[in-house]
């Protein structure tokens, strides 16, 4: 089968013939791709900056963003079946450590990472398991959803979490519209009865944050902080989501928690650097968020099949693999690049 | 009456002949004061550092750990009664706001801090209202516990938020075995079945530890984060309490700290500095701990009625309240330094 | 002023010309009337069935659904000043009991009930508490909204308890979509992602509760229990709020349950008879639910003010009370009687 | 092997040669039996009560209570290997379905029940699963915790789901302090702060009860409910655990139970048939509670490994199956009997 490889860092992507996968251990699904996410990360890994981490071999097949059709099942695999049509979790889990046992998979002690440390879903087919496999609703297609397989697991994760404290009297700052943030803002408004208010830079981010339900839009002109502190009564907000992480954003944050409140790190890049005076006297919370959990993907999907969490895509075959890399390098994607085999 | 009061920064306290305070407002109570905690708070007042954020007009009563006897009340109080024996909450709080709604009365929106921007306990009488005055029983006396009015009190409400997340199979580090984190250790070891790993420099402190409940004591000599590690399967414990938060003590209690895990903020003086990604990550939380709220008063107060939470004390009489400065100055204070009138 | 009394058991209420209140004690707060809700309770007032518990002394003025304006404070009242718009909390609390430190004020340990108790507000004006006025936004008018203060404050505290545990992937049965149940849809629909299908006999009752949220209505005509098993995969649903409570509706509620799932009573009438047996074997709960607390009706009173929830009303002059009760008693009210003063 | 069967209802046990379990399925752990507890609902099942439910072919190996060693293991078990001591959870579950996924594997849509529906633990071996064993503490010994499995587990289950709730001015109503009563009362003395008051008609299991942590002793000599409310200012305890369920223990347990109170119903036999109108002025939460989870079970041997939680034992050898029957249905077993192969 074609299969899209990292051969070297620093080098660009090539494709491959590769033997097409089948289930060896009793949970193996094999997963025909409908539809592969191209995420900054994979960027980064062509930059070499995963290479130490994930300690994975070259050459090998990227893409962490799948979702498609059950191909082959291994034997002890009872969910899902030949055809049916999932959406996959990153992550191949054990099943057995304590994490695992708690519903909290994604800190499974022995975990695997299809397209990060083993090969992923650029390719036609790809092996995952039973653990890993989501049903997606008839109205739901692959390639539409690929994309929430991760960026929108991870902003489901974080914004679900949020949504768990808020109560109509409470606001939720949310800190970038983009990618992420965009599908956090849909979640918060499905979740919660909070007072939502959405800062970014840019204007037309604003505007669709408004269109998908931000009560507020706040333009990151530099009057933002006081701008968030003018529509909280001076007090700042209950729960700030924070999808940047950088360039000043968790500084600014802070100013926008209320006494009491809950900061949300989503995006990464700088160091949250806050006196623990200030966090003591304050009694702030921050609260790490990592990719969500195989039960916050149901939860995902539930809200998608009844057409609450939309995302733009932009799709390209598999074979125009280049294009997609280079343009969403290039800021041209609107929405999500996703392959299509 | 006497009184002990700020005359200036930089300055001694002095005693002063004032009026005795008596009820104006419907909900005032004087407490006859039994005993006054002397604080480290106490130093930093006279340094000058709370000056400007309490706006307090000098001279001024000091003395914010408090409890005693209540010698009258205003027209609308029915909790308490002439004579009754109590602990005093730092705090006087409106009652009507949000947070004192919600029983999170130490977000009060319009509160009052007797001996901080009012005058306090180092005194005979003090003025303070019935939503701070807690009954204690019988077995207990009120120059034994002030001094779980404030020190106390803090460490309960971060021990007993730790404690609500902590099962049998996990394990917490309280970093700093000094006055609140021997209270820390009481109250974890009373709410909750975790395994209890103690981190001090000082091997009295650490000895004490062991002997009200600590399962491991670690002495803080430059190893202790790898023993910590050793302690906890390699993988570091699911809460760390820090009642230190200076000299190094945050990285190194991050460092022991379990993926998924959390990081009570208590003692104060540097900065947490964590890269985001770490924070996303290992999908830790870091959590501010300000003093306890009256709710948590009354549960400390229960527990030290079964004798589940006991405090050194050194008590001095009221006059020699120079002295009780002097020593705790000096570090010549085991436990806490009590006023007495 | 003029008043609404109670001068007999079996007897019809009387107009009185009576004192209008003042404040007295320093959190008084006397409400200029805007609308007083006419309840069912009102009916079972004059039937004698409240006489024993609440001991009132007749004649006494009726009416615990109230809202209006603030015409006069205590001295100690800081959150409220003539003139403000309010809507009356059906409890006058002591603030210093357990529950009220809580934030769980409606199991105070010495209330009153202004209408069951003492005075309430069928009148020109009523004596409450500042611990009970709650300031509404400006674009809602008292008489719209006086009756959120019990009705819809029932229905609000058991469908924000239900929605704190729902997800994107579970059901949610509300049995009885009448005045209550058509609060709690609305409530639910606002607070919670999960599906919701409601259940009534009434073909109009269904109708509109698919206008105002529900995904499913299904007719209680016999089949009623299959149809919801089948809605749900055969399993029942997570939650049931039963906002009906007799005829039946308990087992026929239990039979909707899904294994460890939870079953709200609001509605009152019958027992809930169910072997421990099945209690176990199914882990289910039954969650009891009185009337919300201070902080809940703030919290509608947020949703309110975004038109997130609505009550149709029929307006009746104060003098025309016999009007409003009779048309009560004979079926011809829809959505809730108010009278104004 | 040895095996002791179930040849037909209403007649004795029968010790039978069957094959040894080998492992089939990639999961599957088999484990040699150190010691397997002897239960009421064994008796039941030779009364036929469970063959309707459980469908269980005849003959068939009883037994569900199980400790030992593994003896081997599948070919995709990971986390335990040959000669490891297990403690053995009841069920099979499936790993995959939502209740397994989210740590709640009792309510697994797909679970296996040995010694019910299945071949047991009454033998020298049994076939189990990796998901069902537990790792036990080198100090233990199979014999001594083989009843923790299902009694044990099933009290821990309750008591720490009460614990959770529980403050140290709560007070909680233990009703029953036999064989899961007994294990009860010593994790809610391992998990919670709370007074612990157990209601018992034997005095000696109240001597047992004080011995072990039970602040307050009650004999159900017909008084009981009058001295549970002098015990707690006669409101009632803020929760009651019933491990009775039966002999008008529930009505009298509600009576025990404060406004807002949660009773957790463990043990069964009569109705639970209380008024709505009862549950919803008083505002009491009913809980049911079945065995507890995979995770319950491992913290219930961190407990015992720390020697927080201990069982009197009866040992039988595996031979002697009908003594330790006998004695049970005669109630000559203190504690629980245990047979050993």
């Amino acid at each position: 089968m074609k299969a899209v490889q990292v051969v070297g860092y620093h080098q660009n992507l090539e494709m491959a013939e590769v033997e097409k996968p089948t289930p060896q251990g009793p949970f193996d699904v094999i997963v025909k791709i409908g539809g592969a996410g191209v995420c900054r990360t994979d960027l980064h890994i062509l930059e070499g900056q995963w290479a130490e981490k994930s300690q994975v071999q070259l050459p090998y097949t990227i893409g962490h963003e799948n979702a498609g059709w059950v191909e082959a099942v291994g034997s002890a695999v009872t969910n899902v079946a030949e055809g049916d049509k999932v959406i996959v979790h990153p992550l191949i889990t054990c099943g057995l450590c304590r994490a695992c046992r708690s519903g909290d998979d994604v800190h499974c002690e022995a975990n695997q990472f299809p397209g990060i440390d083993t090969n992923g879903g650029y390719a036609e087919y790809l092996k995952t398991s039973a653990r890993s496999v989501v049903k997606i609703d008839d109205s739901l297609e692959p390639s539409d959803v690929a994309a929430l397989a991760d960026a929108g697991l991870t902003a489901y994760h974080a914004a679900a979490k949020a949504a768990r404290k808020l109560t109509p009297r409470d606001r939720v700052v949310i800190i970038g519209a983009g990618g992420l943030g965009h599908i956090g803002i849909q979640v918060l408004k499905s979740l919660s009865p909070a007072e939502l208010i959405v800062v970014d830079r840019n204007p037309e981010a604003l505007k669709l944050a408004e269109a998908i339900g931000a009560d507020h839009g706040v333009a990151a002109d530099g009057s933002h902080v006081q701008q968030v502190l003018d529509l909280t009564g001076g007090n700042g907000a209950e729960a700030v989501v924070d999808f940047v992480g950088e360039g000043g954003a968790t500084a600014e944050g802070v100013a926008m928690l209320r006494g009491a409140g809950d900061y949300y790190v989503v995006g990464y890049g700088e160091n949250i650097d806050v006196p623990t005076i200030d966090i003591v006297s304050s009694e702030i919370n921050f609260i790490g968020n990592l990719v969500g959990s195989y039960n916050d993907l149901c939860d995902l999907m539930a809200l998608a099949a009844r057409g609450k969490v939309n995302l733009h895509t932009q799709k390209y075959p598999l074979d125009e693999f280049q294009s997609a890399i280079t343009d969403l390098d290039n800021g041209n994607v609107r929405g999500r690049a996703i392959l299509i085999p």
